[in-house]
């Protein structure tokens, strides 16, 4: 940034339980100027703040971010520079086009060009998935932009429970690093970023050199017990406790596809530790936990399915891994993705032709 | 049969849309006495009799066959021999005890046992699965029952759409042989079974001295295709079009998984072509349908998950054969299944100590 006396500003895209939770945590350490889109529960938040119960900061009641905005072009014609962008909505490249990423938050990286030339964009986003930055940098070139990449995995447990209502169960731990390891404005910003969001005692933030490493950590948690709970529609636990003997599910799908993940990760030059594996059964089996494929699938809404699955089982083709466990989980949540899709209008079927109409 | 001047009698067990079809298809013929063990439309039944809407027969009103039993106690206290016991209920045998196929059918043995002791029973299971003899084995010694099993592999797309109110959509194709080749008594009862069954220009029954090969070649289709259907709710053509690119169901899950089958059956000594894979993803791609365990789980019923899939996987697993795609589906079938047995009190969970109550 090139006025450092001046309070960053950061403009949090999505309002979900993680969205919320984030602000709020920036917000808290007075460090920044905080904006966030809120789509569904403007009017409510504006008139009434939210109520935040939270692990880390117990209940807060009434808050509102500094600036609140309806929409990501709200937010761009609103004359404000945001040097963070933080995005936290669902990542869902497949859903409608208006959905994509890139395109919630391209009138802002418009604007913010406009504005202030000269000043970088960083970009941040808190988002589940493998390639998740490829999207942005197919339509967005870094040069003309001004773009900084980063890249967020969080654990956290927020969700919004009703309109201006966050309930966050898990203490917020935070890691953030860049996308591009040797881009040095990513690796000061995200520096930046850790100490603007971090309030000690309460929220976890650190910096972390190997984000993209916890990033497939975390895929080999996602891509495997959230597709199953999906696909299933279970609890962790019940799923693990259901299978044959209590270890069906455990032996003949969860670690089979977590092998399969870090063998994909190794052929990226990532070292996912086999203890992982151990770790995330364990954790499944200590706590009755619908993690969000299977929440989302159940509220008949899109899931992540392209960033969680879809992904790393094209990078398991491109590198020639053999992945048959999530080759079929993959494809299973297809056809669920279809589903909701279907119920949405946003696929056709003519029961006449029996053939998928093509939009 | 040692009395071959009278009509043999036969006794259907299991009045859903294929046991009344194929009660109809026997007495239509008038070649034998039919009786029927018909549990929840019992009253219906004896007041109103049967509407079967047949492909082909016409339309049928007021059907009913010689005999109406509510239970099978009921029919083995008649004081009735019955020659031929034909089982068309699910075959549930990971469900409720006295649900099994072998509890169902035992007092039927025990009075025939009784009634006339040296005449055969003839046992002709019409039902889907593989080494779904072996649970009668098991449980009765051949010798002492004097018992001759019968293996029936039919397609119909009978359903039952009401009380006593049957819609029969496709022709009835019923292949009738001897589970044991070598067995001569079990191939002469299906020899007459066979001319016992069929009314000619209407059904179509075949003596078929490779009913198991049969028996596989169904597999193919219900090992796969009604799985898939079932894990996703989907009907069959959505699961097709609904793929990636509109082939990835066919060329991820079912295509593998069926030719998994086919591998199964030669171990087994049994060659299922492998055209029969094109033929079925053909016919699949033509009709709007959901095959039996999707329907099944759409009512919260259970499902004939260890017939269709758990035996096959489990001759894989023994003759070491490798099955990475059924056994996916198969663990995730166990889950769909407990889903259901949870919700009807077969089976229960402890969200205190997040274990699973055995019984």
């Amino acid at each position: 940034m090139n006025a450092p006396s001046e309070r960053p500003s950061c403009l949090v895209v999505g309002a979900g339980g993680v969205g919320v939770a984030t602000a709020y945590s920036l917000s808290r350490s007075g460090q920044s100027v905080v904006s966030l889109v809120v789509r569904s529960d403007f009017d409510h938040v504006v008139k009434n703040g939210y109520q935040l119960d939270s692990r880390d900061y117990g209940m807060v009641e009434k808050w509102r971010p500094d600036h609140l905005f309806q929409t990501a072009e709200g937010a761009a014609q609103s004359g404000m520079f945001f040097d963070y962008i933080v995005v936290t909505v669902k990542n869902v490249p497949d859903g409608s086009t208006n959905g994509t990423v890139s395109n919630i938050i391209r009138p802002i990286l418009e604007s913010n060009r406009t504005i202030l030339g000269d000043r970088v964009t960083n970009i941040l986003l808190v988002q589940n998935g493998i390639d998740i930055e490829k999207e942005l940098l197919e339509e967005f070139k870094e040069a003309q932009y001004k773009l900084s990449l980063l890249s967020g995995v969080q654990m956290i447990a927020s969700t919004k429970i009703g309109p201006g209502i966050i309930k966050q169960k898990g203490q917020d731990s935070l890691s953030v690093g860049p996308f591009n390891p040797d881009d040095h404005d990513a690796i000061a910003a995200a520096h930046k970023f850790v100490s603007i969001y971090s309030n000690e005692g309460c929220n976890h933030v650190q910096y972390d050199p190997e984000v993209r490493k916890t990033r497939w950590n975390k895929l080999l948690y996602n891509a495997t017990i959230n597709s199953t709970t999906a696909i299933v529609g279970l609890d962790v636990v019940r799923c693990l406790e259901f299978g044959k003997e209590r270890k069906g599910t455990e032996m003949q799908i969860l670690r089979p596809a977590m092998r399969e993940i870090i063998s994909i990760a190794a052929t990226e030059g990532i070292k996912v530790e086999e203890e992982q594996i151990d770790r995330f059964i364990s954790i499944g089996r200590k706590l009755v936990y619908k993690p969000s494929m299977c929440i989302d699938f159940e509220k008949n809404q899109l899931m992540e399915v392209e960033v969680i699955l879809g992904n790393p089982v094209r990078i398991a083709e491109k590198n020639g891994v053999a992945v048959p466990t999530l080759t079929v989980l993959y494809s299973l949540m297809t056809l669920l993705q279809a589903k909701v899709k279907e119920s949405k209008g946003l696929l056709k079927f003519d029961e006449e032709t029996l053939k998928l109409v093509e939009n």
